[in-house]
């Protein structure tokens, strides 16, 4: 299969800084779509697959998966997307689409596992899939998203996976404008949930553990913010939400928010935190038909639909534009959660 | 208020079997209904109340909360009920009626606390309430149910307590022909839990820890049954489940339960189970957007539909009949889970 060389930013080994590599791209199939890429948002997935955090890391690595571009070359099939047009890619690049969640535009979900847009198995070239922090992406028509031409295209790129992620937990439980939903963590998932619910109409508060990010909750649009290490604060929010959005990616004590959980209420886990440390209290999910549950970014229907919806309701991620050369300093920032509340990689620096 | 003397079964102290005693009910005022007990079943919640195994407990403890009998009078305002008529009361004779699950039919979680049939706050006479292990009963016409003529009437009333609380969270999850239900814990609990999900038309499996109960979970109508200690079994189980109802009453592992839940699944507890000691991995319920829930009992609209439902679909529960001067006896079986799969007090022997 003929390729192309592009540019790219990766890393070479587990403690390896990125840095910038070639790599080989395929032409182009029936099926493709060949993006060129305007911006590329920094996911902490990123940083753990660069670090090899989670195990199973392919190197070099390419991460990047917040894919905002405009569309260079399209195979001979490719049927609703042309050259020029804006596109977007997510968190995959492709799936089984035959299993029984494939069917239902539960790609995210299929059980022969996904294809992730970078540290995936790559079915055409062999090895492993590279990501977004580079000059060029082809992807399979079908996992590609159209992006809303009257959106800031930088600020789009962090919907792709920040976005849809809490977007899809927030449809998936039914939230509308008679819905109470509370965020745990304000970082790059948690201001999207607040934005993403007030779109939908729903009155939105945030848990926080710092009186100081009280302000920032209420510009992004929050209607309140619950100081979590109040007892008051929390004696005034008990059985009050419909829904939490958890975006907390470390361990965390679930049972002080469970008595926040109105009946019928959950709380949706959106981070990787592995194995919880304090004994969960079960009594509080029967005494009010309460639940505890999970879900990971969504599908490419729904991921559409996202897209859409924030043209519509003109909502985009806050951002902190970097240049490719500056993404191992914006690895520790993220890492002191200095940054708000996306970083997002314009790449023309990368084509410098 | 006017009140007569009747015959009763309870417990003075923690530490006392229980024993015959005389105890008032109320004159039934306009909108009460007398009931003339004909059966009891013995629900484990009895057993915890009467020795304070949970705390709360008042004395003299008159438990029973399977309540199947003959209304023997009626208040002025009674309208769907008349003397002659069979009637069942469950685990609640009363609720504030003004809170918003009240007013949603989920009397059961009442954010003033629902009235227990036994322990609960007698608002007519003061005291507490008594249950349904004595000759008569005066209960409030909206928390009275209508029994089907067309049951075993002894084996109805363990459909009041066991019954509902497993029909309200298959209900609940929208169990259906197409769904593929699993039960964990083969007692009083989980043997309706298999008669009612195979009355919704569902794949019915139970997790089991003993191979000899196969025969008896076949026999009461199950697809499958699933030895959890068999790997081989537990492997052919993955991502299967739509449901799993876990009646288990003690704490225990939910994790190796997650892994056999299909996409969008959840695991339902009706145990007070407390703590978990089994720290919870959140992980996999990331992956494929399962839940652990509770669910408690049901609430009066639900239970009369399901009463309907189990007098459609000929269901009522397995039960041994005991006289009642044998309830010490019966606890210390229960206690062995030494019941198939639940004993029903003969209420005619109290009035020996």
């Amino acid at each position: 299969m003929s390729t192309t060389t592009v540019k790219a930013f990766g890393a070479e080994s587990k403690t390896a800084d990125l840095k910038e590599m070639n790599i080989e791209r395929r032409e182009v199939t029936a099926n493709d779509i060949e993006i060129d890429i305007l911006f590329c948002g920094v996911c902490h997935s990123d940083l753990h697959t660069a670090r090899n955090d989670w195990g199973g890391s392919k190197y070099p690595a390419v991460p990047g998966h917040e894919i905002v571009g405009r569309i260079s070359k399209i195979g001979a099939d490719v049927k609703n997307f042309k050259v020029g047009d804006l596109a977007g890619v997510g968190c995959m690049v492709d799936s089984c689409r035959e299993c029984e969640n494939c069917k239902q535009d539960l790609e995210q979900y299929c059980t022969q596992g996904m294809t992730g847009t970078y540290n995936g198995n790559d079915t055409h070239l062999g090895g492993h899939t590279f990501g977004g922090y580079s000059e060029k992406v082809v992807v399979d028509q079908n996992y590609v998203l159209r992006v809303p031409e009257n959106l800031d295209l930088a600020a789009v790129a962090p919907l792709l996976c920040a976005g849809i992620t809490t977007y899809s937990p927030l449809k998936h439980w039914n939230v509308n404008e008679n819905s109470k939903v509370a965020v745990v963590g304000l970082g790059g998932l948690g201001h999207m949930a607040i934005k993403l619910a007030k779109g939908m109409g729903a009155h939105v508060s945030l848990f926080s553990r710092s009186p100081e990010k009280t302000q920032d909750a209420m510009d992004l649009g929050a209607d309140a913010v619950i100081i979590s290490t109040d007892e008051s604060h929390m004696k005034d929010v008990q059985s009050k939400f419909d829904l939490i959005i958890d975006t907390v990616p470390y361990d965390h004590d679930l049972n002080e928010y469970i008595p926040t959980l109105n009946v019928n209420g959950t709380i949706v886990l959106l981070g990787f935190i592995g194995s919880l440390e304090d004994k969960l209290s079960t009594v509080p999910l029967v005494l009010g038909r309460k639940a505890i549950a999970g879900s990971l970014i969504g599908g490419i229907a729904e991921t559409q639909e996202m897209l859409d919806f924030c043209g519509e309701k003109n909502i985009v991620s806050e951002i902190e534009m970097i240049d490719m050369q500056n993404i191992n300093e914006a690895y520790e920032r993220m890492l002191k959660s200095d940054v708000k509340y996306r970083f997002v990689i314009d790449m023309k620096s990368l084509k410098n």
